[in-house]
């Protein structure tokens, strides 16, 4: 194949989704605001910052005028902060043509909407196709190949297969699946997750222990995915338990890595200034508290990240609430 | 409580189990068959080889007399290679009243008879009461009294609950199940995974690989297990997926460092060598590829140990060969 592809954000995953598309073949231009990171990008042929020894092919085009990046996009790849979705949809509203696939890489849920990436894409660009990449799927490994595998989403078959297509290498394995709701929202709470999981490092606590919380957090997410029209089994799958453990395991999560520094005992902004990168866990524990909530849901762990982030709750009584309460059989 | 436990085996999981028991306030006798190793734990009250730093209560006494470990017991703890439940049991059965409840924390599946633990017990202790202890507890953690679950299983409910109170501790959470197949097989399989997400890592590969591998690798558990009777839903659940992580991502996992030791290069023969201790994943993995082949149910992750453990095949080729299976839904 050979597809004209606008890749939309310019840092470790807009970088490694351009690197894997040109080498499959593709005409790919990627668009990013900020004039410094297109100059760094277009003079080093490297992201030096945040993929640092991935090599751009040659023919990728960078620009930080999106008009350019998204004339004649067949396909466009959504690699922004989750909550510069809407802007950015709209933005391309006007670009691109209804025959454009748009596929994001991102994982959040809307703050002020408690809405789900894919809806608002749908909002913002009725006629277009949607879908949603997502997986244990760290940049990072994707751009130096290392076998990588992702489910491609979208509720037509046919766009996720087209995706497989396009974005398949024998290092890059693409699954379809057409439960778009249980791929995003396995993407985007499994950074909440993370978060605890930092935390439990962070206070010294041990494999075990976060054994246990990784378990518990597929489990509420499953709940709330289900209670939202997902299919239990996709939080079974990759997008689910598989980003999860990626997440929670990795020091390439950053939402982990800000979960320690908190665990460690710095207040939450001192954490995010440290990271210095989008913790998308933090945005995102609002909206999926408030949906719990809302759809009347159990989600003990969520709600300690909340109390924790919003209402100054120690971690340590966090982790003591979760494992003190009742007994109880497993399957409750 | 103050019950009589006799834990056979001393090593790092008997004496994790005996310092907990003990601070429960329970009477506890461990045994073990080496007289070198009751004599290092009566000298040293602690182990000092597989459990530093743990220091073990002055009322635990050792043995290494079956009888007298086993005399007046109302709870025996099996903590021992699981390749020798069967000898154990039936040593004991001469030994225990009907009354004894017998519980084990060892996983594996017998070699010769393709049969679980549970089953090799009750066989061979027919009117005794049989559990089963599992989850991610590695015992080093559980001495130093890091928050850890784990879930007590027994066919009768009651057994089950009075397992979970002789155990649990504010840092010790036991959950009850009755699914004994489910829970026996998620820590029994997991070890098969464990040494392929080690031989990943050894070859190089990434966390997005060795996350493919894992949720891959539990959904193949899981089909195993649902085939032998066990609920689906014990898979995704401590004993399944918690287990799966803790030992797929710990250094503290011995089958992870076999793996990791194959990866690079070793033989099977010198890799467990370095070790030097149990790898329960090697003897796991020849029945469990026979009762995935008499069972008819796919488990490519289980052939692909089985060639490299038991014919020589080359690891690189094996994960290669996992990744360019054909394209597929992710359901399949």
């Amino acid at each position: 194949m050979n597809r004209n592809v606008a890749v939309i954000g310019a840092g470790s995953m807009g970088v490694a989704m351009a690197i894997l598309l040109s080498k499959n073949g593709n005409n790919v231009a990627v668009w990013s605001p900020m004039n410094d990171e297109i100059s760094m990008l277009k003079a080093n042929r490297e992201h030096v910052t945040r993929l640092p020894g991935a090599k751009i092919p040659d023919s990728v085009e960078f620009t930080s005028d999106i008009e350019i990046a998204a004339k004649d996009s067949e396909v466009v790849v959504l690699a922004v902060p989750s909550q510069t979705t809407r802007q950015n949809c709209r933005a391309l509203s006007k670009l691109i043509s209804a025959d454009t696939i748009v596929v994001t890489c991102s994982k959040g849920i809307e703050d002020s909407s408690c809405k789900l990436l894919s809806e608002i894409m749908q909002e913002e660009l009725p006629n277009n196709s949607i879908a949603v990449l997502s997986g244990p799927s760290h940049a990072e490994e994707i751009a130096r190949d290392i076998p990588t595998t992702v489910v491609a989403a979208s509720d037509k078959i046919q766009v996720a297969q087209f995706l497989q297509d396009l974005f398949m290498t024998p290092n890059f394995r693409v699954y379809t699946n057409t439960d778009v709701v249980g791929v995003e929202l396995g993407g985007a709470l499994k950074n909440i997750i993370a978060l605890c999981a930092g935390i439990s490092d962070g206070l010294g606590y041990g494999d075990n222990t976060k054994a246990a919380l990784m378990t518990r957090g597929i489990a509420e997410i499953s709940r709330l995915g289900v209670a939202m029209g997902g299919n239990a089994d996709t939080f079974s799958g990759l997008t689910g338990v598989g980003d999860l453990i990626v997440t929670c395991t990795s020091m390439h999560s950053r939402n982990r890595r800000a979960g320690i520094l908190i665990g460690q005992g710095k207040s939450v902004q001192q954490a995010l200034e440290e990271v210095n990168m989008v913790v998308e866990g933090v945005a995102t524990t609002k909206p999926a508290y408030e949906l719990a909530k809302k759809l009347e849901v159990s989600m003990p762990i969520t709600n300690e990240a909340y109390s924790i982030l919003y209402e100054g709750k120690n971690p340590r009584f966090a982790v003591g609430d979760l494992m003190t309460r009742d007994k109880k059989t497993e399957m409750q």
